[in-house]
């Protein structure tokens, strides 16, 4: 797979893609990914990159032009199956979506900065709209760090231990059972009798009913999404 | 306000909170960040801040010792108004909670990472857990960035321009209306006539319009939720 990123603050990705499984899944080929400074596509002077909304009103907005430059610059290069846009009024984001991505062979992702975009990119380039939350960040390079680190950990070889990943919160529409490591007590703070009984069967079936009473608790909305 | 966040891999938040706006953040007094390395809590001869858990299976848990001499370390000093767990079966985290967050004075942020933490930690420590979406990540890291960069941006002297966090997505329940920058026409594609007409009391009323229409369409939820 290759990400390729598109973002005017090209540092505030660095480290959260130069290390731990990100790093060792660029390291085995399992992904590339490529950070791309929007300004260099500027053809002004100052390698400006924003300029006054024309509605008025505090905040600036990305240009069209030096974007534009960059989208194309990979796209005449090879087919993309999707140009993202990061934006809190984007798509919700869910481990759903990270599935699907996670199949794609190339896709940009382009980070919003400032007061936002210039809607015609949004009109005429960007395919799918993506939302990490209903929170509002100094810029979409977060997201898009969420974006690549999640999708990437599903890569086949990215994770040393295949299974892990399989029983992730939400990949069973389930919050995780609660985790228990040594010692067995701690201030007089015990780890549940059944985890030291050694019995594997009754194990799975109190972390099942761990999983589902835990997701009924606190997020019964998940239950209803079969 | 003061942040300190706990984590095992600290080299994944440098940049994040190294740059644009937290930065110039941090160099004006509005906001100090701390981030501690948990391995440096460890009475473990190699620094091990991980176990097998008792259920068995994939994955490592972070063990409770040297998280809970973190803590302590902290909270030794001074009072703290939480101590947060990034975690996926956590409080979905809103731009409400930003807000409330940006009033106190001194929170601590513990990042998960590898399968998860001994559940002893979130019942005995933690005051409140967080998620900020329904998707896995490696760790816990980019859930504190999140926070962090969304609490920090509201601080009074934060942002250049006061009055740009406020008519943000999220403030007033509606999506943010399209925006448009200069050149007026690019490849046939033009910005909407209105916006070029001067009349601020027309263009206020489109974009409370748009804003309204954008987020009737993409987030009828955001409307109802008053």
């Amino acid at each position: 797979m290759r990400i390729d990123i598109l973002t005017v603050v090209p540092e505030l990705l660095e480290s959260p893609l130069g290390h731990s499984i990100i790093q060792r899944a660029k390291d085995n080929g399992v992904v590339e990914i490529y950070i791309h400074n929007i300004r260099d596509f500027s053809e002004d002077k100052h390698n400006k990159v924003d300029d006054y909304a024309f509605s008025g009103g505090a905040g600036m907005v990305m240009r069209l032009e030096p974007i534009v430059k960059a989208i194309e610059s990979l796209t005449d290069q090879r087919q993309y199956d999707e140009i993202i846009f990061t934006s809190p009024d984007g798509e919700p984001y869910t481990q759903k979506t990270a599935n699907t991505l996670s199949l794609k062979e190339n896709i940009i992702i382009l980070c919003g900065h400032y007061k936002g975009i210039d809607q015609r990119i949004r009109d005429h380039f960007i395919t799918k709209e993506i939302s990490v939350g209903d929170f509002v960040l100094t810029g979409g390079e977060l997201a898009a760090a969420i974006i690549t680190d999640s999708v990437v950990r599903l890569l086949p070889g990215a994770m040393g231990d295949e299974t892990s990943a399989l029983t992730d919160s939400f990949q069973d529409n389930l919050l995780a059972p609660p985790l228990y490591t040594r010692p067995a007590e701690f201030r007089g703070w015990k780890v549940p009798d059944i985890l030291l009984s050694g019995d594997h069967k009754k194990i799975e079936r109190w972390q099942e009913e761990q999983a589902y009473k835990r997701t009924k608790l606190l997020r019964p909305d998940l239950l209803d999404d079969e």
